[in-house]
């Protein structure tokens, strides 16, 4: 080989943060998403007849993890603090969105996107007023202001245009109200508007938003969808990369962290297999757009997961593999039938677990209790004991979270970081592409 | 820049697959040393008064992290297993001592040094036939035949030799038994020998041999040292890298795991500082000697431990400062005592928890419980509560583990990877450097 010819060639294995910025950024935030859900995802995934366990995609894209401790000394962040610090580079307390302890704004990667001319958008499977999108597009010292957070998204605006170019995901109920209507003023704005998932289509260019139900979305496992989030994705993509300047779009895997606050196993597999299929959508976008960064990440654990539990060293895919619906759900139906018989039956039917006597009896009970939590923990109580399945917390832990990256400036994202470190490089990134 | 300097300027960035194998290795196993324990040393170590929480060690080489299950549909390895893959590359069963389903042996890295005359040797702060360093230096159907595994120490030869140039760790009543002396065996072979923590200046070369206590190595909390295996470790160092060929070093902070069995948390804690010193040590022996490679890995998560429990957003790590002693510890103290008075005032002081009324009553019931595990359970649930610690088991879950590297060919543990794979390049290492 002649020495330009090496020269060339060694080039090209060069380290990529030599090269200019990636023009476009894919976020994708589980929520949730600790380190012990991509481990269950990959087991759950697994063919017992394979002999060799294989990847998921959030394995192929693994690059190291990170801190989420809130600004404060509980450790625990919650999603709204977890969510400014992503969006933000900035810690803040559990509850902020994009405000600091003084409840003054903190400057957002979609605002800083907007105010350089780049698009940007949000697709969520939660209402996308939720804590996680809410703190990328608006301010608010609490996330319970959900619709001070609704009206933000209006009316927060950058160069007399609202921030966000394109809103994907439900919750109409906070948009459509008796005391405002949103939804017309964004399209007076120019949004094209749609309330249908099956009308996607009808979205052909940004600004645009869609709403799709009253609240969230469904819980996928409900549903008879592969994936809900993917289609989503996908639009998202196709309608925000003919942008001039590239893009910053954030997808939320809203209800991993749902389950994970019922200890709902199922449910759970069901959402990071929702939200695995929409990171295939954006790492296939990378593939065929390389000016592409795709990063995944989490804003917490949720529930203390752990796969093995009570001194058992096993855990049971394959009971986890046999239920129909989420714990909500099959409370929902086991409340509406008359006797115990079919109670029993549907429990069954729904969970491929047969109830003994005492067990049923339990259950029962449970559902007789007024509080409608107690039936559902029963009933999933059941599923983490025949699965192995641990569960420490109906709420969040201090697990460090798993970080992904994929395309241009991946290897930036190599070894432990905080959860700050992974916004502040996006930032910059943002700011070096205007 | 003339085009041949620009050429060199490349060439130094350069990534470090083409560049020659280490001579040196130092493997470093975390026995249950899940990613909570990581992220929970990392907070237990921050101080409350700095406004970021500081990078352990652990943290500054972290680069992936491994799949753990055995070679069966259980998902949930032991540590027999665990360290046959990581020593071998091959999976086997739980309880596997570097044998496979037949019961046939698999060659160890270890052996393969011996016989490419490379040095190696084990440090372990567990007897030194434990299934970790059994996994590396023997063969054996199961973890339990502790005194064949001993045997096989010295009965197990290459080239007329023990396989291990190098042993040091706790287990006297292994080796020097009414049957049988090993000691006298590796003496003669030339093997220099102490059984003294305070002599460890009289090993002057390899071979040789140090077992320094009966058993394993006392729990660290209950001693008045900060880190008994960097000194260890550091001593293992100074004998193998006299060696011409370069060496295999094995160290296992083996009591990791029995923390988690017992769901100790402050032992726990304890045991991850002890092996964060001793990491610091291999760190500093990589920096001045860069022909070597360090690998940090776990061979399994225990006791499914999560930061922040029973729906509460908090991890309390001044509760865990205040323990003075392990579990163990502590109940074999408060079963000497005489009166209920005195027990509720030795508890405070070794825990810095006060019990109330009730809960005295209860520790006093569980101390009477003739099953000495019921008054450590006690002891050390209190503790959990008041610290929001969580754990779903006295077992094995299937988490991921962490992987760190650092120095030569550390780039080549990026990402995630199965746990033989880290096996399978290290044995790759040695075959390249023989």
């Amino acid at each position: 080989m002649r020495p330009t010819l090496l020269c060339l060639a060694l080039a090209s294995l060069l380290p990529l943060n030599v090269v200019a910025a990636p023009q476009n950024i894919i976020y994708m935030i589980g929520d949730g998403m600790g380190p012990s859900y991509v481990a269950a995802y990959r087991y759950y995934q697994h063919d017992p007849a394979a002999t060799e366990v294989a990847n998921t995609v959030y394995d192929d894209l693994l690059t190291g993890m990170a801190s989420t401790y809130p600004d404060d000394d509980t450790l625990v962040t919650d999603s709204a603090a977890g969510a400014t610090a992503l969006a933000t580079g900035v810690k803040s307390y559990n509850g902020a969105i994009a405000v600091n302890r003084q409840h003054i704004p903190i400057g957002t990667m979609m605002q800083l996107a907007k105010r350089l001319g780049k698009a940007n958008g949000i697709v969520a499977s939660s209402q996308v007023n939720h804590a996680t999108p809410a703190s990328f597009l608006a301010h608010n010292k609490s996330r319970r202001n959900m619709n001070d957070i609704a009206d933000m998204y209006l009316d927060y605006r950058i160069e007399g245009k609202p921030v966000a170019d394109l809103i994907i995901g439900g919750g109409t109920k906070y948009f459509v109200r008796q005391d405002r209507n949103l939804i017309d003023g964004f399209t007076e704005l120019g949004y094209q508007y749609t309330d249908d998932y099956r009308q996607l289509d009808s979205l052909t260019r940004i600004p645009a938003i869609a709403l799709l139900t009253e609240d969230a979305l469904p819980a996928v496992l409900n549903t008879s969808y592969d994936s809900m989030l993917a289609p989503l994705t996908d639009k998202a993509l196709q309608l925000l990369s003919k942008a001039d300047k590239g893009f910053v779009l954030m997808v939320e895997g809203s209800q991993i962290d749902w389950c994970g606050h019922d200890n709902d196993i199922a449910c759970a597999m069901a959402e990071m297999h929702d939200f695995a299929k929409a990171i295939e959508v954006a790492k296939a976008y990378v593939d065929a757009n390389p000016d592409t960064l795709l990063i995944v990440t989490a804003d917490h654990e949720t529930g203390g997961l752990s796969l093995g539990a009570n001194g058992v060293y096993q855990w049971r895919t394959d009971v986890i593999k046999q239920v129909k619906a989420t714990g909500r759900e099959i409370a929902k139906q086991l409340r509406q039938l008359e006797n115990q018989q079919e109670i029993s039956k549907r429990y069954t039917e729904l969970t491929g677990i047969s109830l003994d006597k005492a067990q049923l009896q339990m259950l029962l009970t449970a559902l007789a209790n007024e509080d409608e939590k107690v039936g559902r923990s029963q009933i999933l109580q059941f599923i983490s004991d025949a699965s192995l399945t641990g569960w420490t917390s109906g709420g969040h832990t201090a697990a460090d979270v798993p970080v992904m990256a994929y395309g241009k400036h991946a290897g930036e994202f190599n070894g432990f970081m905080d959860n700050t470190a992974i916004a502040k490089k996006l930032i910059q990134y943002i700011q070096q592409t205007k």
